[in-house]
């Protein structure tokens, strides 16, 4: 067995932040497929009591810690391998700050917009998507600035909250209805600077579950 | 002037976490009036580039240091003045898996409903508000369910994840069109318990901008 294990699907940016951790940082790690869009498998009790009461994935197993939400995971894994860890106190409280934006505001709104847009049974509701890509849009563009200052958030290196960031932005164009590298282009040059580090790989290839099963 | 300066207004629930903290710290603290609704304050070049670039309340300003995030901000606090800290790593990302689930899932869309619903110019999309609110139960479900096992978040006595939770739940029924307390029954017990600390306050006794000028 690997010595951790994450609960992921390859269509879930939140779980693919702490798959690209593993695979920067070196770990010994395996996935277990959580089958989200057939088997509604976060939304069952069964997974709700034995694996994450919020019902979502990622969940990183380690020894006996069951740790969920990506930025915790992230923070875990910085700490336990000394990679993409902040130094001293004013950074470890900006890194946090960046990716509570980042999920609530960033990712938060843009994952739910791709999955309202793709992976609905019936289409959603139009005001809905529009309501959600603006406040991804808006978040994309506070970032942009910020990346148009440093190459990485909080400085001249990646930290846990850049490996935040990745969260749902290299998926493909078609699946937002606009292409985020030719609007962003701060977040565009980042994303490369993020694709050039050791061990990168690209959601599709590094989780389960894509393409989808018809 | 006072040690700590918080840039607030009395219908944000993310930055009455950070009042509510700096009572319950006894800390010597003055709020910095926002002026959201009239002013957009928040959207203003100047306010991003000399406050918050990310266009939000609550700043916490304490000597240099200048802290966005509520959940940032009520960690530095619990640290400087040794209340609601958590004790040992399990714990603090037992906490902080609370806090970013309660920015994210619950009061961050909980908050953005009772915005959408009371204080935009014209009234909110009916699609939109029924988004927000199904959002904001599914994830006062999942806390209510946990509030039924412990008296606090993470178990025996409160910390800062108690402290977030706060957020918007305290604002008046009406305001959300719905009972939270009469719904969630143990979140209802949960909101007493902390009602009962000393130092608590309601967000419209604490922070300024209530009731609003016309």
């Amino acid at each position: 067995m690997a010595e951790y294990e994450l609960y992921c699907f390859a269509q879930s940016g939140n779980a693919y932040r702490v798959a690209l951790m593993l695979e920067l940082v070196g770990a010994d790690w395996s996935p277990v497929f959580v089958d989200f869009f057939k088997g509604g498998e976060t939304r069952t009790p069964k997974y709700r009591e034995e694996v994450n009461e919020m019902g979502e994935v990622p969940v990183l197993r380690h020894g006996a810690r069951r740790l969920t939400q990506s930025s915790v995971c992230l923070t875990y894994l910085s700490r336990r391998f000394g990679k993409f860890q902040t130094q001293g106190e004013d950074e470890e409280l900006e890194a946090w700050r960046w990716m509570v934006f980042d999920n609530q505001k960033l990712n938060g709104f843009l994952g739910t917009y791709r999955f309202f847009r793709n992976f609905l049974p019936t289409p959603g509701d139009p005001a809905v998507l529009a309501f959600l890509r603006g406040r991804a849009e808006g978040a994309l563009a506070v970032v942009d600035k910020r990346l148009g200052k440093a190459p990485f958030l909080i400085g001249e290196r990646p930290t846990v909250a850049d490996v935040s960031l990745c969260g749902y932005l290299y998926y493909p164009a078609e699946e937002f209805g606009f292409d985020i590298a030719a609007t962003y282009p701060n977040v565009a040059a980042f994303l490369e600077r993020m694709k050039a580090l050791p061990g990168w790989k690209h959601p599709y290839d590094l989780m389960p579950g894509w393409p989808m099963a018809k």
